[in-house]
């Protein structure tokens, strides 16, 4: 029974990383990916739809209701499988959030190999910024005083996020990925969202934060 | 030759750490606490002082002023000079940064060992929050718009770096210290001041901005 804790092979980079009793994808690429992106797409227009319901919300509060609702349900749903289920690359079952981070493992191996900073930035991820995330969607709805800093410090936690998920692979060699392909969709592409709308988003609320402190200073210089 | 890259003796647990031609600490402990304390305290107590000049400033206004600008210098000097000085444990020269992170280190030897998820936290906060908490005193100073969303973001900076700290080193399994007093008093008190602090600071920075959306939405009631 010792060789049943040998590496089995894998189609990971690097590959000497041990992942005793892992159990190769089984959903076809177009299921893993599809379905990701078509539940997505469904989700988004669900929304967009509905929101389109509520009186007096400007396409970009629609707009950013939908952008919420659908990186919360991510962080959520399939970060946070991630980060509570170690053993995901053994699983038998065709799951398929299993499967997804089985294929997502060959744009960056250190999902697989269970890496600390990985799990660590996942992790305040999943469980701080995905439940934040639903109350800045009903936040924006509501029109809630807290609505811009809420969408301000969630959008500064998924850059901080994301930079740092870049800086580590750089310093340890960024070579964790099983080819070209996987590295430019998954790893560069799928992830520069969370550098491109994160960033738009805190711009915006950092311009409207500081005209509403302008117009709160000016009124009480005037009533001075 | 071959030798000389075998791991010499050092203070660090664990203790199988290959650290090649690390040089053991050479000043005192006085001088290495001691120093930072003490010109921490010179330069806090002189702010304080020059602050009390600046007209209309609050007390809390010049308590903040004092902690961006030690922070800030704490992030830019001693976090920066670790973060671009990957081989600061082989230092000959008595040097009192290096020293101080050849100290810390009994702490938390992950910096010794230059973990990427460290160095990667380490880079951000020195790189980008350093600069950041000088222009949030200034900002303070000379109260501009951006004061209280500047201070937050920051805040929520060394919060996200703190947490992800902890998390990425009970994740390894926590035992990177030389011993409980290291452990205690450099990894756990040593860091919860940038934990309470940015806390306090990101729950006023909230409220002050919040109220502030509150009047804005307000007035554009008013004059519909």
């Amino acid at each position: 029974m010792a060789g049943a804790s040998e590496a089995a092979p894998h189609p990971y980079v690097p590959t000497d990383l041990k992942l005793p009793d892992y159990v190769p994808i089984s959903l076809p690429l177009s299921t893993i990916l599809g379905g990701y992106l078509l539940s997505s797409l469904f989700l988004v227009l669900l929304l967009w739809t509905l929101s389109g319901r509520l009186t007096k919300k400007t396409k970009i509060d629609r707009l950013l209701m939908c952008w919420w609702i659908f990186t919360g349900l991510t962080h959520m749903v399939l970060e946070g499988y991630f980060v509570f289920s170690p053993e995901f690359y053994k699983d038998k079952t065709s799951f398929y959030l299993a499967e997804v981070w089985k294929e997502y493992s060959k744009g960056d191996s250190r999902y697989a190999a269970r890496e600390s900073g990985i799990v660590g930035i996942e992790g305040l991820t999943s469980v701080l910024e995905g439940p934040a995330c639903i109350l800045a969607a009903y936040a924006i709805a509501s029109g809630k005083s807290y609505s811009y800093i809420l969408q301000f410090a969630i959008s500064l936690g998924q850059l901080y996020g994301t930079l740092l998920y870049y800086i580590t692979a750089v310093l340890d060699g960024d070579d964790f990925s099983s080819g070209p392909i996987y590295y430019y969709s998954y790893y560069v592409v799928a992830n520069s969202f969370w550098l491109l709308i994160p960033s738009l988003i805190a711009i915006r609320c950092w311009k409207k934060i500081c005209n509403a402190m302008s117009i709160e200073s000016q009124m009480k210089t005037k009533s001075l």
